[in-house]
């Protein structure tokens, strides 16, 4: 695919509009909202809704409005710019929420979380909370990562070796935040790295991560006994100059740490941790990353990029859950993080994996007590090692109950995980199974932005309006595709039943009856 | 389509074959176990696997045998006929556990979960578990469930007055112990109730549960009105003479309950309670259910049914949960479980329904703590109510945190609820993701069976054993699909890699060559 051939899907949902809040301090700030709106329906127990219709949390930017013209070759609009222009040299959110300065972005990330902007400022001066917006990418809509805000999900793309192109790694993040990706990481590790980010950072209206290594182990042509700091700090400089706005960085995989591993059933999984085990091997020294680390913390606060520290030591199943390895490096990324923080870098703490349930508090209650508070960004847990082709749903079990237990951010896995690169629908089906994950830990966290959306969906449910009900859905033509396939025409419309009990055995239906004859009465 | 002209699936599973255990106590007790064969790739690492095979737990009867002859008009062979011959009226499992006799269905299923005989004798004398066998279904392999067990999972199917045939519902009865289902519910409510139960019935290795009061109303000519005791009596000898194995019964849903449930947001989502309810409501009087429960029991316990006491006020929605209605009905459970163990007969719990994450846990503290030790049978929960067509995923999330609390049973739910009947493929879609959430659940409790099977995945990963991988799989022909789908001929039968990471990034490779080179140095 070229990608000046490329066709993205531009259209809103269904049943969906695209509304903007503007700011209170910063007049220029519009941020925006996916309003569904309610049809007609008997609306008499909606208190949460009396202007018919229902404001959502919206990532999916620009291209879900209405007769929008989108520009791939030019790029999203820079909103950013102004804000970025005025603000001095190696100024980071978090340098200037500690002054008590609240920024444009800080003030954009509150609208869209319905909070206070001193919530966010403070949240993000203590290092609870991060807003990754590196000053290259002003085509950013801000966003806030943390424990006290919405549960976040994150889509990974990106090519490898055996697949896909520029086009369709674009076409990927526009598809994955049209499915709710509040941020997404490039992870290519095959050809034209450099311009596939290009193209992907100047389009995406969300924070964009990668894994530098990735791209230093591509320059060293693969050879990873060539890798040499050097080398890897030029990937950095390139990519923050680019506009990166996320790091993941395995600079906790410590010498010491790489003979607990060998102990392991599966050993290193993570392919950052692999590749760092294996230098130190070959050159019977301390990790570079973690030895250059003040280095590191200084390219990043000069474009503000948040540090997501990696754990490479992660667990790669249920049997090498909780070890030693996954502690020893979790207690090192806590010392890191207090250095990324002393130089006012915003940073959050990646952690497992494959984590049976009964484990997962555990993972939870260290990086609290180990890591200054920093936000936790966990990959699933997956909760068994047995399901290859719908590891999305093992993942989201994990997630949804870590999302509960305090996870800031959640990293979806496809049906394709542990098998091979997920295509387009394969970043969906991860997308929506995590979608799920977060929203359950919100409403169990009682976020009154969730519990609005489905208390908007059981009123339509209790009213037979179908239409409301297909369009609140996560994915509403999947939804009418379902309901309809069953049922005549005129049915599809109208009914107040469906397929799966008919008309006699409709519970509602009974319901209603019931209530109508005991007023009669 | 006609039953006669059914076909149905009886292929073994790639890369597994069906062995057979026999009985200590009773030798001509032979239980079915799937045994996956690995391959001969370096097996160093694989203490549990001696033999280069692992057995799993098998509900998918005789149609997963090689080479084997089914004949549906026919029906299963009776391989309990002589058992039940040589006992006396009136006997339950209960009551002769009680007694401390271990019966051929006692012994069976202790062969299947790995446990002693004592275990399961003792479980089923305490009320704390059971074994669905009802004397008129010869057909059945006897299984247990109870929370000292492996979590075990239903699969609903069931025709509307929509929708679906006899054949149609067979062959998703086959289809679902296929997947793993190991009790299936037949809720048909349209046409030929009696014979699309009796075609199951026969040729169903797995207990059968119903919920009779769909078939009363049906006998109403759906006019809920003209419900009597006497109707449902009549309906409730009729489906035990045919071999039911355990019944829904909605008796906890009490005339002062009804008032609780009006101020919900929902009202009564499932079908029985709703219909109690309008009863209850038309008439002015007590739920004959539980006026009649004493003649319920004699007829339950004549036929070794067990209860399975339906909860008709479960929440249907988010908003709705842990209220009012939902524990004065559980604590009307708890009180008619003690009847019901008083008549010996076996008795689990139903519950809910929508609950969010944080919710969970009292349901099930509640249900330990008022129904006697009985074990629960839950429908999900689902912990979102705005995952139309996905639901599912949702299910399996509260499934697996509840499973891992202690529930017996997860009810399934497919990507069809709340939108229509589920077909073939919806069917297949519930009940992986549910297979997913028990052996989480499983895992979670350190059950050495579950523990085995993931240790085996794992050591086929490390070792790039990718036809062992897929044998291993929930679903091996989807994930020898997903995996092959990128890959040449040659790259998927040999290669070290798969397309996620390609060749140079694959950390199993690098993890390999980085202990080769430790090694040699």
């Amino acid at each position: 695919m070229n990608i000046k051939n490329l066709k993205v899907n531009i259209t809103p949902f269904t049943g969906s509009k695209k509304t903007y809040k503007t700011g209170s301090i910063f007049k220029d700030i519009r941020v925006p909202f996916r309003e569904i709106s309610l049809s007609n329906g008997n609306q008499s127990n909606c208190v949460n809704n009396p202007n018919k219709a229902i404001e959502l949390y919206d990532p999916s930017g620009p291209y879900t409005e209405e007769n929008i013209k989108i520009n791939i070759i030019k790029g999203l609009p820079k909103i950013r710019e102004n804000w970025i222009k005025s603000r001095e040299k190696n100024s980071t959110q978090m340098s200037l929420a500690k002054k008590g300065i609240i920024t444009p972005e800080m003030e954009y990330a509150a609208i869209r979380e319905e909070v206070s902007p001193k919530k966010v400022k403070d949240a993000i001066a203590k290092g609870e909370a991060i807003i990754p917006a590196n000053i290259n990418h002003p085509e950013l809509e801000p966003m806030i990562i943390g424990r006290e805000f919405l549960v976040k999900i994150n889509s990974n793309i990106g090519n490898s070796a055996l697949s896909s192109g520029i086009g369709e790694e674009v076409e990927k993040m526009i598809w994955s935040i049209r499915w709710g990706a509040d941020t997404v990481m490039d992870l290519s590790t095959g050809k034209d790295i450099h311009e596939t980010r290009e193209w992907i950072i100047r389009n995406s209206p969300v924070p964009i991560g990668t894994v530098p290594i990735y791209q230093a182990v591509e320059k060293c042509n693969g050879i990873i006994e060539d890798l040499t700091w050097e080398a890897y700090r030029d990937v950095l400089i390139e990519q923050a100059k680019q506009g990166v706005d996320y790091f993941t960085i395995h600079a906790g995989v410590l010498k010491d740490y790489i003979k607990f591993a060998k102990e392991r059933k599966l050993g290193i999984v993570s392919r950052g941790g692999a590749i760092l085990a294996k230098w130190c091997t070959i050159h019977k020294k301390e990790n570079f990353l973690y030895t250059h680390f003040e280095e590191i913390c200084e390219i990043m606060r000069a474009y503000d990029i948040c540090f997501s520290l990696g754990d490479g030591l992660r667990p790669g199943c249920i049997a090498d859950s909780n070890d030693q390895s996954q502690f020893a490096e979790l207690k090192t990324l806590g010392e890191l993080t207090i250095t990324a923080h002393k130089f006012d870098i915003q940073t959050m703490i990646e952690g497992p994996g494959h984590v049976p349930l009964n484990k997962i508090k555990e993972n939870m209650d260290k990086q609290i007590e180990l890591c200054n508070n920093a936000p936790f960004y966990t990959l699933g847990p997956l909760t068994t090692d047995i399901s290859c082709g719908y590891d999305h749903i093992t993942s989201s079990i994990g997630a949804a109950f870590i999302g509960w237990l305090g996870t800031a951010m959640l990293c979806y896995v496809t049906p394709k995980e542990h098998l091979g690169l997920p295509d387009r629908e394969d970043v969906k089906q991860g997308i929506i199974a995590h979608k799920i994950a977060a929203h359950s830990a919100d409403l169990a966290k009682d976020h009154p932005m969730a519990l609005r959306w489905d208390n908007a969906m059981s009123d339509a449910r209790r009213n037979f309006r179908w239409q409301d009900q297909f369009n609140l859905s996560l994915d509403p033509e999947n939804a009418r595709k379902l309901h309809n396939r069953d049922l005549t025409k005129e049915e599809q419309e109208k009914a107040s039943f469906c397929s799966m009990c008919g008309p006699k055995f409709c519970s509602m239906k009974i319901n209603q009856e019931a209530n109508e004859l005991s007023k009669r009465k």
